[in-house]
């Protein structure tokens, strides 16, 4: 859970953060409108309802973990706990998947034909029982290995939709730069013909193609804009035909930077899917979405929101997200209301305060930071600085238009301002950011990890706790014991939930346990180099 | 030099880079009006009007140094060398003092009096010569000292004026917190009564104003903003009266971050200042901005541009700053366009292609990036797409709206996009980015320095390379010359311009050399140690 409307809030605080509030959320929109997907927990934990109902104890909190009869690809580990009460639903999700990206049909007529045709390579996610026909398929295809963690809020709808729908996206875009991909010696085609690449792609024809690109420049469309502005650098007052001899230089793409791309534009896919779906179902809340690739050799990690991926080598952390916060994006949330201050109703300021300013203060000058400032100063405080600030808070409390505690994500279409007319979608990126680890460039042993959680365990545990309680823990496991993973990861939930104590829970030290939902993911890093 | 126009740009191109264009840029715009300032080469190194002159002889190219009879603080060494004929004059400008920042006298009456009362420690910059009573003022004021480098385009004006009235819009803005600057122990107050701070500042007062707040904020004003929005996380069903046990926290603001702030918004009045001047006097051009602030034993780099600031200790290489070009700044650049699509005057496109789109390729599908992305996908080609982009080019040649290939700076209110009314200025951010580097924190030897130059060096020689040169040249120089800095800068400026041969200037390795304006500080660390 990274959200909470001012009222829950200060529900929350005023109850201890135990007690349940109903279908948390769901009221918000939609909600006499059929559900898209049911509430579910992983389709990986293969839990009956009874057992999903059982597991959603706020008060004993019972830790789930993959059964040892049901294996991930890569023997990745995984366990989750509901949270200790602030919403009756656990409302993180998670999803593992090994898709097939296959060559597009050929189009029957011209329109842009985008079903997706990626499709789960079998019936057990971690690729076991392929069968011959699948396997000639996968000569043809490409091979990812794909796991999302996603934090659901104001309602579980959206995460569950994302959990169920984002891969589709993802191999989506990739089928449409699939052949590219998979001639990795050739640079990507700068432009291509009207349809998108199907399997009767040539490269060789593509690069004729180019070559006349280069050479037709010369007798390029006199259009206004182009003999106006030329090209880079050209000389170009209107009305003075261009040179007959230039070329366009053309920026080298590389077989990275188009996945990164797929990886961005799919996000972005998805977040419109969820608009659309909501005008006709149910699809509650927001959440934020951590999706991770392997795909020719490298990870991809995606991350809009807050939950975190970390890589543990040799002991060691790679950080391989940042977090998108009030706080980590507040330069380009008060830029975006100072370009377009009527987001902001008349009620807010988009200026920063060292704290909230009283009218009694008026003419008195205090700290404050505008979005060109990483510093501070004073300003003289007028009439409109008395507005309630665009940014509020600070750490885990602080908001944007005092509603919501992370910045990036999918869903919150009907997100407003209490008690107003204010969205706050506008303020919200669905974009993640995406960083790639080269994974076969190096040597990975039994106890090299991405470890993937969403906030409930990074709030508690920094990034060393979890890289010592890892690797300690992986020590003392049977290197050949393909569940080690999966109990490690149920180690490190337990020292984020922690025990039961006079009613609160508690970890190491005597420190407040996370008492949000907690979900995570173990994933072993020596599988990348012997499976594709 | 950093920007071109086009045509600028492909004349350049066409001569070889070797004709000079007469008072380049300075018909822009108020060639009319008076000059604010008449061109100068930098203050300190005390040329005559005919030693300016022949200094600008673009095919001799003399390499100019600090005399020695002259002494900067610390025994910053200094060098320039003027371009090779794009320019008829030095763009570059540099100014270095040593400030005293003293506390405003009282307020007469009760208006905003903001002169600058900062004032330069002796006549010598190297703080040599003070007397008893300017010793006194010292006491009672605070010491700084100032390194500027401006890099000047589309005429000289801007870059002169800069050198001349930044350091003082810097004083004036660290007047405001001077009294908070100088107690180090105390953090600064978060709100101050309604004249800036004076030298009767008392902090104790201030601390009980501080409590009446925390404990005032009950009965705090119900404004409908108040009221309905409440502090961070408080329950606020407006018409609901707000909890009476709460208090506003505050965030913790640092000593350092005032002095960030003070920057931050000196360049924004210096920016302001300019646009100001422009309507009566005749100030050409734009510049960017590198500045180097040392205080209470900090060394703060300030920079709007593409100069850039290294420090070299122990021959290892520290950054302390990042360029601003069309290329770093392309999100910020294609997001500001997005929001505000008429800025590009219906001429350009926000979108960036991998390269020119023709409109013989309508319907063709295109590499691109929209502003949310860092990696690369394809799009169909369509009308739109077919405008001049926002941002064109690679490397040195990327342009903004075809114009400017520098992204922050001061300066070009006037500036448009050739043969039209789209201004370049919404798009360029006075703003500079502020690195911090606690200097007294490290013992510095002798051959440890802050070098700053101007693009003309960075151009050709990388850091390394530098950091290779400095260290070499300093290991062969007396510890004790105090002129050794000097030069090194002059060695360095030197490896950046190289030698005439053949009519092209060349470096080692037979790579062309720079044919910009080159500027070249070297600031020794080690006397940050022993000076205040």
């Amino acid at each position: 859970m990274t959200m909470l409307t001012r009222v829950k809030s200060a529900v929350t605080h005023f109850m201890g953060g135990m007690i349940a509030t109903g279908a948390n959320g769901d009221h918000l929109s939609g909600s006499d409108l059929p559900l898209k997907f049911p509430y579910m927990r992983p389709e990986f934990l293969g839990l009956s309802p009874d057992e999903i109902e059982c597991s959603a104890d706020h008060s004993a909190r019972p830790i789930l973990i993959l059964k040892e009869s049901k294996r991930l690809p890569w023997s990745t580990g995984y366990a989750e706990v509901i949270n200790a009460g602030k919403s009756s639903l656990n409302e993180d999700q998670a999803c593992c998947e090994v898709l097939t990206v296959k060559p597009k049909p050929p189009a029957s007529g011209g329109g842009a034909n985008r079903t997706p045709t990626s499709r789960r390579r079998s019936s057990l996610p971690n690729g076991e029982g392929l069968g011959l026909q699948e396997s000639l398929e996968v000569c043809e295809g490409l091979t990812l290995h794909y796991w999302g963690l996603f934090d659901g809020h104001a309602g579980s709808g959206v995460a569950v939709a994302a959990s169920r729908q984002l891969h589709g996206h993802i191999a989506q875009h990739l089928q449409e730069v699939l052949d590219i991909l998979r001639l990795p010696g050739q640079p990507p085609p700068t432009c291509m013909g009207e349809e998108p690449l199907n399997h009767h792609y040539h490269p060789h024809h593509q690069h004729q193609q180019q070559q006349q690109h280069l050479t037709a420049t010369g007798q390029r469309s006199l259009s206004r804009a182009a003999s106006l502005r030329g090209a880079a650098g050209a000389p170009g007052t209107s009305g003075t035909p261009p040179p007959q001899t230039r070329f366009f230089t053309e920026k080298k793409v590389s077989h990275e930077s188009l996945v990164v791309g797929a990886l961005e534009n799919a996000f972005k896919d998805m977040d419109v899917q969820i608009e659309k779906d909501k005008g006709v179902y149910n699809v509650s809340g927001g959440c934020t979405a951590l999706a991770v690739l392997y795909l020719l050799g490298k990870l991809y990690v995606a991350n809009a929101g807050d939950s975190r991926a970390v890589i543990i080598r040799s002991g060691e952390v790679i950080a391989m997200s940042t977090e998108f916060t009030p706080e980590s994006e507040r330069q380009r949330l008060q830029f975006l209301a100072y370009m377009h201050p009527h987001l902001l109703g008349n009620e807010f300021t988009h200026l920063e305060f060292a704290r909230r300013v009283q009218k009694k203060e008026m003419g008195k000058r205090m700290l404050y930071r505008d979005f060109t400032m990483s510093g501070w100063a004073y300003k003289s405080i007028e009439e409109d600085d008395l507005k309630f600030p665009l940014i509020y808070g600070e750490g885990k409390k602080a908001r944007v238009l005092a509603t919501i505690g992370v910045t990036r994500g999918l869903g919150d279409h009907d997100l407003k301002v209490h008690d107003s007319n204010i969205y706050i979608k506008p303020f919200l990126s669905c974009c993640p950011e995406v960083k790639v680890y080269p994974l076969t460039l190096f040597d990975h042993g039994a106890d090299d990890v991405l470890v993937l959680g969403t906030d409930g365990l990074w709030d508690v545990l920094s990034n060393q706790e979890v890289a010592e309680a890892v690797t300690g823990f992986l020590a003392n496991c049977d290197p050949d014991d393909q569940h080690r993973y999966t109990m490690a990861a149920q180690d490190l939930v337990m020292r984020a939930r922690g025990m039961l104590k006079d009613r609160s829970w508690r970890i190491s030290g005597d420190r407040l346990g996370s008492g949000d939902d907690i979900s995570v993911y173990l994933i072993p890093l020596m599988y990348g180099n012997t499976q594709t």
